[in-house]
């Protein structure tokens, strides 16, 4: 415990010269005391503090610069609850029924009609290419404007049908507390994540820490035009612009993020060439996999899931000895005990 | 001159809690001296320190939180030369060349046989279309880690025509000092460029200060595939994937970092869109342009070029109040003295 404490400071000296002042005071105080307080003692957590006391000991074989301590974390599944459904998907049908009075065709149009009659399954029925309907339908045709405040409005009011809590509030306090430990220890990190782009980012930097320009998702077309008054707007177009998911990660994180991360968390098999990306560099790594066994306090699935499938990549993580978060075992609490409704 | 400094002090203590400490050392330097010794004392230097001392000063009108001080800079011509070709023109022509021998079949094909012969007046012929073979036929068939070097070794080896310099030696010092000016006071710094982003991201942190994740421009289509020895790749192929450039600028800033600019700089009419989406904010706004008037020292041009075009932002610019730097009059040095050779 001690040899961590030492570690940890010489980490902080090291990485004096660009961290946040911020930071600094939250790793002494995080110094003093567990820096992961949510996380029961175990070879889970053990295997991510020593990853941390690796990566920033100054001099050691793993020292990681500052500059390269990127880290990246899926969203759904892996930072916040995706049961019963993803919620940028509960957010689109939600959306659907505000807008289906200027929608009368809908009515007659499926999925939405199944949507409207409540005959969720039906809806279940049509499958992705009936929830990626609802998404085109309800993300396209504004201003990027004016959809950030759509979002924000429904993360202040909608909640979840088991939980009853702002869907905000369903991230996972585990989780959380590693993004501060990271940050703590010079990390940058990131959301690379199959979610939309423009859904995640009015809110990241309040919930996790995390700002807009961190935040690496799908993304649909936008069209830059010049409005009413010659003010120039952004409108969101229903045309599909980029899918962050699968091999698309790494893509994303080239893209975005152009460097390869040494940290990378996630949850199902859409997660697996992120962590294999990140397996295949040079130098000390730390890939994660969140897995779902607590239905109990969440929920408990895996290889038969359509939600967050989590099946080779498990397979594959155990094999080649990837970090398993086992949710029941490992966390000792699961969502926040304040309330994280507000967006603003 | 006292108040501006008193005021430079008040912003600091309010950037405190999120700026690194490198930058508060070099803030406490600059803040006895000129923050941008390379600028003529005039309008446009005053126009520049006015709007971050009002940007910065806590309880003020136009006080703009830390988080959300985003200033973007358009590269060629902005940050660095981009006469008598855009400098990754000139990398791929160089690559042609190198290139030539493992591709007989460029000595029947225009435009490369044209290159290969040196007929620089059939290059020209061939225009933009041209160049773009170039580039797609350089920039693509490797992986993203192997272009990165190939970009490292031209940029240490190659020297410009006229200046017999390193290209990254060819960046504009006034500019270098305003990133710096504007980092120290909370401001994060971004490239938005039409240049590529593969192109820039390899040296932006060691000539600009500017890591690759904050780097926005034009790319290719990658693809993740299993390598050799099931090794991940992303190899870089030829189809374009997005043009960062025109109206692409406010869309890449939008995707890229997710937030609207406060302070934004460009040079040509290619950075038209992003100064009106920057000026289309609410409270503070600054927007630049860098004019070439200096064929001496560098390049006199504007709206006659083929490179750097500046015609319909140069009337805008001026009849909106921007801020038009003159590189003759407001620039006491061009280059940094210093060779900037080294990219490594």
């Amino acid at each position: 415990m001690k040899r961590a404490m030492v570690t940890r400071r010489t980490a902080l000296a090291g990485a004096l010269a660009s961290v946040p002042l911020q930071s600094l005071w939250l790793d002494a105080a995080l110094a003093q005391s567990d820096p992961l307080p949510s996380w029961n003692d175990g070879a889970t957590k053990k295997a991510i503090t020593d990853f941390v006391a690796r990566a920033t000991t100054q001099g050691g074989a793993d020292f990681v610069p500052v500059a390269e301590r990127i880290a990246t974390f899926d969203n759904d599944g892996t930072m916040w609850c995706e049961q019963p459904v993803y919620f940028q998907v509960a957010f689109a049908m939600d959306r659907v029924r505000v807008l289906a009075p200027q929608h009368p065709e809908w009515k007659a149009k499926q999925p939405f009609k199944a949507l409207l009659d409540g005959d969720m399954k039906e809806v279940a029925a049509a499958g992705e290419k009936g929830l990626l309907a609802f998404i085109a339908a309800t993300h396209s045709g504004m201003t990027v404007d004016d959809f950030h405040r759509i979002v924000l409005d429904w993360i202040d009011s909608a909640r979840h049908p088991r939980f009853k809590r702002p869907y905000t509030s369903l991230i996972y306090q585990p989780m959380v507390e590693l993004l501060g430990y990271l940050r703590a220890n010079g990390f940058k990190t990131f959301i690379v994540s199959g979610g939309g782009v423009e859904f995640m980012r009015p809110w990241t930097d309040k919930v996790y820490g995390i700002p807009p320009e961190q935040v690496v998702g799908s993304s649909g077309v936008t069209r830059f035009e010049m409005g009413a008054g010659g003010k120039p707007v952004l409108m969101k177009t229903d045309q599909v612009e980029f899918v962050d998911d699968g091999p698309g990660k790494p893509v994303g994180i080239n893209r975005f993020i152009g460097r390869r991360p040494i940290f990378a968390f996630g949850n199902s098999d859409g997660d697996l060439q992120m962590l294999q990306w990140t397996a295949a560099g040079s130098g000390a790594r730390f890939m994660g996999i969140v897995h779902h066994t607590d239905a109990e306090r969440e929920y408990a699935y895996d290889r038969n899931s359509h939600v967050g499938r989590l099946d080779k990549a498990l397979d594959d993580g155990r094999s080649r000895g990837w970090t398993i978060a086992d949710m029941k075992r490992d966390w000792r609490v699961i969502f926040p005990a304040e309330l994280t409704s507000g967006s603003r």
